[in-house]
């Protein structure tokens, strides 16, 4: 009644399976890291709670933004915008560039957000689908009457693949409008694209540290792009978008960086095995340079598969996308987390 | 170029002054409370750094709504809507009702990111000036073509006057659209309407915890409503909004309404003294419900008193609202700011 009525057409919203903390699940469905965040965020966030939490944070998180440039090699903090999540940048960036009716473009299978940040703004959204060898056609780089907006997840979920640098900026160069490449799952992949927004000021970068920097629970994300578009896109932006807890636990984060490597390692040696592992049972796997696999099977069906192993506590997360596949999408946990999926796995489908 | 042309057409984003946290200015310019927050925060931060980070939150923070309905004397959690600071409930709420071109509604003078949350959307925006005892004129709750959300602070910003209940659920009654009565100051005042929710579900009531809680850098807000509103309102923020630490923390804060109560005091005292000193000085002041009153001298300029006060090392809040007045809206302290405050005014207005 009172609504948009873009709102009410909307499907009700459905979080995301989350057993409580102390449950014994053992959770592989939402691209968590398995392994705590760096330790230094500890000291962080008591410092600040010594300081005090009756004051505004920092609207512009510059603490963050400074030691993020210098980690990046970006030239200074003014290329960065900090987010509440990643979730908040493609918030932000969505509602900065795309009008009601106006277009955004997706790759297909993707990223459901998506879809739903241009509905919530009345626009039109239009998927394109990947290549097989999950390369883009070229018709993801065309013109397009009112697009104002491309989305591009690198590696994507949920294949785990990715573009090539080369092509991403080919795209950029042929496009009207902004490429947010959504670089979630980046630091578990051979390469990024962060560097090329020096190169097309249409080339936005967005990165989260709930995923490689075991911060989930934190809510922090930023965008790396030219000055002149940080500035616009600030204005979008709630005046204080992050707490001064998570402003510190982030700076803390990005600053050590041995951490990352060493837990980087780990993830993409557990990542391999669990593939082998994977394939080994018969399961059809898609490579991946993120922290999760797409896997089916010839002859077992995906949903009671996923069913099954909830059932025995393990939760892994269960797709399907009209007109491609329906599949499991397994975040990649730790070592023993990876063994007791694949021992349930092979008495399933034996 | 590539952004909305709402956007660019938009002023600058300017954080409002914060000089950094160790520096020695007495901040009495952006309504935080002087006193720390309650003790029971940071064990709750604990507990959550203790079962680590690396788990997503929960998405309706619902340990939060659970005990906060508690607290409010509402029927259930369902009943509340949690955000990033009720700066995100005020965005969510301005997303979810108010489309391109229709029209949101606020008085005159009033908290300015009312506008700025129009413009985003492109909407249109009405100021209806108070009556002269701070009341709202009949044409408040009038129908309006395209009018979709009523913005009412209460107590409003900068006056920190308050408009009665009956006129609120008058108001309600008579308007075609959401009422949202922002409550950031209402710890401080005399009455609430929060429980007018249940009456009319056209009544929103937002919160924050960044005043009366003493907890600005945590960004923690609230909505109460009617269910099937908020059940809405949820489709439109962003699936992870509230962060663990926050979660916890704003928890621990409501749970403790001996705090609070012993807070209230003493920020309701210092403001009996802080008016009684002002208008000792020759200031005329409005009586405030809120924690911050507003002064006006009337042989003195406001704007070179708030660069005095500032160059002595004292931050209040210079503000200009055509039409109405300037003067300064100067926040509630401690005792021993309020008499350094007091001090340095004696020596100007002399």
């Amino acid at each position: 009644m009172y609504f948009r009525p873009e709102i009410t057409a909307m499907a009700g919203y459905t979080p995301g399976e989350q057993p409580g903390a102390l449950s014994k699940f053992i959770k592989l469905n939402t691209n968590e890291n398995p392994y705590p965040p760096p330790p230094g965020i500890r000291r962080a966030v008591e410092e600040v709670l010594d300081r005090g939490l009756q004051k505004y944070p920092d609207p512009l998180a510059n603490s963050f933004r400074v030691r993020a440039a210098e980690v990046l090699g970006l030239p200074s903090k003014d290329w960065l915008l900090a987010g509440n999540g990643s979730d908040d940048i493609l918030t932000i960036c969505t509602r900065a560039f795309v009008g009601p009716g106006e277009l955004l473009r997706l790759p297909y299978p993707s990223y459901i957000l998506y879809r739903t940040l241009a509905q919530l703004q009345g626009a039109r959204w239009e998927e394109v689908p990947f290549n097989a060898d999950w390369s883009l056609p070229a018709a993801f780089g065309d013109s397009a009457a009112g697009l104002k907006l491309v989305f591009l997840p690198n590696p994507n979920s949920p294949t785990g693949t990715m573009v090539s640098r080369e092509a991403v900026l080919q795209l950029a160069e042929r496009l009207p409008c902004p490429l947010l490449v959504d670089e979630a799952y980046v630091d578990f992949a051979d390469f990024s694209c962060l560097d090329l927004v020096r190169q097309n000021e249409k080339i936005l970068v967005s990165r989260t540290l709930s995923k490689s920097y075991g911060l989930a629970g934190l809510r922090f994300g930023f965008l790396a792009a030219q000055p002149q578009m940080i500035e616009q896109l600030m204005k979008v932006k709630d005046s204080y978008n992050c707490d001064a807890l998570s402003i510190a636990a982030a700076t803390a984060a990005i600053d050590d960086q041995g951490w990352l490597a060493e837990n980087r390692g780990k993830i993409v040696a557990t990542r391999g095995r669990l593939s082998q592992g994977l394939a080994e049972l018969g399961f059809e796997i898609i490579p991946s340079q993120a922290n999760f696999v797409w896997a089916t099977h010839p002859r077992h069906a995906a949903k009671p598969l996923y069913e099954q192993l909830k059932s025995a506590h393990v939760l892994v997360r269960y797709m399907n996308y009209p007109g491609w596949s329906e599949g499991l999408r397994i975040s990649v946990g730790t070592d023993e987390q990876n063994d007791a999926l694949l021992a349930l796995l092979a008495g399933m489908v034996k």
